[in-house]
């Protein structure tokens, strides 16, 4: 281990104490959990934070892969987290997961029953969506304010410190998520069929697209695009679609305009209904950026544009890009929870 | 057989040949061939038309059921209306398919194949796409005009009478095809999600559509949504959408008036590509419409109101509500192509 503040500090926990946290984000591409030692202190975190041990998986997505396939996935992520971490299984005193599929209270009785069968009584769960543990990433394991993640998909979370919570989109690409990446690429490609057939405005669009995807006519994206239903696979055009919009493509603008209008749409909308800015519209709040769609190293910002419009009616909003993953946002959720439960510089 | 004005023609037709012509209409859903008698006159059609026997199967458009499933469809719709008929094969002197998913030359070819592999070589085959066969059934058998195929999905094709031919939209929901039964259901159940987490306005849209479903609360809606990929099933709340627009829903109505724009912008630019109105642009050329989208019997009438749209631009465009199926028009497309190739009032 580096001989950095990090691995400072991490031995000095280790003296301290022999309990350890598991933050899980469970989404339907990959699985990742991280092992962190239990804080003895609870104004500052350390930087960087202390991982124990880190493990990946597949998707735990039960909707997607089964329950059987998600639970054993669960399961063996975090036992290789705790493995590599060097304790026991009897160290973890606190579990937070934030599970893509996880919508209702069943949702997370069924996720809480599956971490039931793995740790005693008094090890304490907490299951989410894994909104909660994108938030927490930015928000360093506070519930408060608003995510947005736009990958694929796109959704936005917001939650109030009482508890409240509430989301908008995240409803899939038949269902009108269109600031997704599957939305922007799907525009894409419609406006390549429509410059084809005279119903639009040519577009650089239609050779950028074409190149991309080793196509030769407009009239062979049909049979491209149905070929295979995965949403993702449309989505990997992102990129082409932001390329056109910075050499100056005015279809590509638009498209990445609309996505822009769509995405503050939803932080706008979940900021209304739990009244994040108080009461005036004029308190600050967080409001945590997540995904591939709102990436910002590109000089067509698509998150940025997404506040700035937020901005216009919520001039309280806060934009944070994390800085940590999900799963360590997920685990700071759990920790947070558990310091409401012990007494200061006490373990329980 | 009735002794009315068709039976009364039929018999007489009976008694000057014993040739006969197949038409078929293969869709996605059914397949209908009906078998005709080789009229011996080329200036009048009789009404009704005369025809002596009719069978329909499932699926015959192989993107769809594969290349078998789809060759045999054929071959047995034809058998079995021969077979009605009361005729033999050896009496078939042409046959004219339009199949679903024929879209390229090499489709031709495929079923041009398959067909010679039934019908000895002095019997005409003449394969098209489906659209023929509805544009023809408007138009009595000349290819001549623009048809616009609203059903579940959404094509506008167009032919002129040197034989070019131009198409628009026709390129599935992922690609735009907005004005077509799955665009308005699809834009319907997305209406609903957005009122219910905030970014769109009230519709009552929700509560019929929920009521359809038999489903208690919008967040329901994403699981019914996914649960299967149907198209179909999507477009079958169609009638919903209208009836709501027709009670005065705001958003139902807005979402019928971009359905009639994407529609009317796909006859459009067939007619602008195809220059079907002449150089001037004020020539008359019909529009046939075919599909549950446009039919006729409602009081918001989407297909009156984008032969509206259309005539804006256009004066001269004809609209015609076929009177008899596609299968048919099938058959008078084959009548035509040999009336060219036969001497007048002989049978070749």
């Amino acid at each position: 281990m580096d001989q950095n503040f990090a691995g400072f500090q991490l031995m000095r926990f280790e003296s301290e104490c022999s309990e350890v946290i598991l933050g899980v984000d469970g989404g339907t591409t990959s699985t990742v959990c991280v092992c962190m030692p239990l804080f003895p202190f609870s104004d500052h975190l350390p930087d960087p934070l202390p991982v124990l041990g880190r493990a990946a998986a597949g998707c735990s997505n039960y909707n997607s892969v089964g329950e059987v396939a998600a639970r054993d996935t669960l399961a063996t992520v975090m036992e290789e987290a705790i493995s590599k971490s060097g304790v026991k299984k009897s160290a973890v005193r606190a579990v937070c997961l934030g599970v893509s599929g996880v919508n209702h209270p069943k949702d997370e009785e069924r996720v809480f029953n599956w971490m039931r069968d793995i740790f005693p009584a008094h090890v304490k769960i907490y299951v989410h969506n894994d909104a909660v543990a994108a938030l927490a990433s930015g928000t360093m394991g506070k519930l408060l304010g608003c995510v947005l993640i736009a990958g694929t998909g796109s959704i936005s979370f917001g939650f109030t410190e009482d508890g409240r919570e509430a989301r908008a989109a995240g409803a899939g690409p038949v269902l009108g998520d269109w600031g997704s990446g599957y939305g922007i690429a799907a525009w894409g490609l419609t406006a390549v069929v429509r410059a084809h057939d005279g119903r639009g405005p040519q577009t650089m669009l239609t050779s950028r697209i074409l190149d991309s995807l080793g196509l030769s006519s407009p009239d062979e994206l049909i049979g491209w695009t149905y070929a295979d239903p995965s949403w993702a696979r449309i989505a990997a055009l992102v990129p082409v679609v932001v390329s056109c919009a910075e050499a100056g493509d005015q279809v590509a603008n638009e498209i990445l305009n609309n996505a822009v209008q769509e995405l503050a749409s939803s932080v706008k909308a979940v900021v209304q209904r739990l009244s994040l800015a108080g009461e005036d519209g004029k308190g600050s709040f967080p409001v945590v950026m997540v995904g591939g769609v709102l990436q910002p190293n590109r000089s067509w910002d698509i998150g940025s544009e997404v506040i700035n419009s937020v901005l216009k009616t919520y001039a309280g909003a806060c934009p944070i890009r994390p800085k940590v993953e999900p799963a360590i946002g997920a685990a700071l959720v759990a920790w947070n929870f558990l310091l409401k439960e012990i007494p200061a510089n006490g373990h329980g």
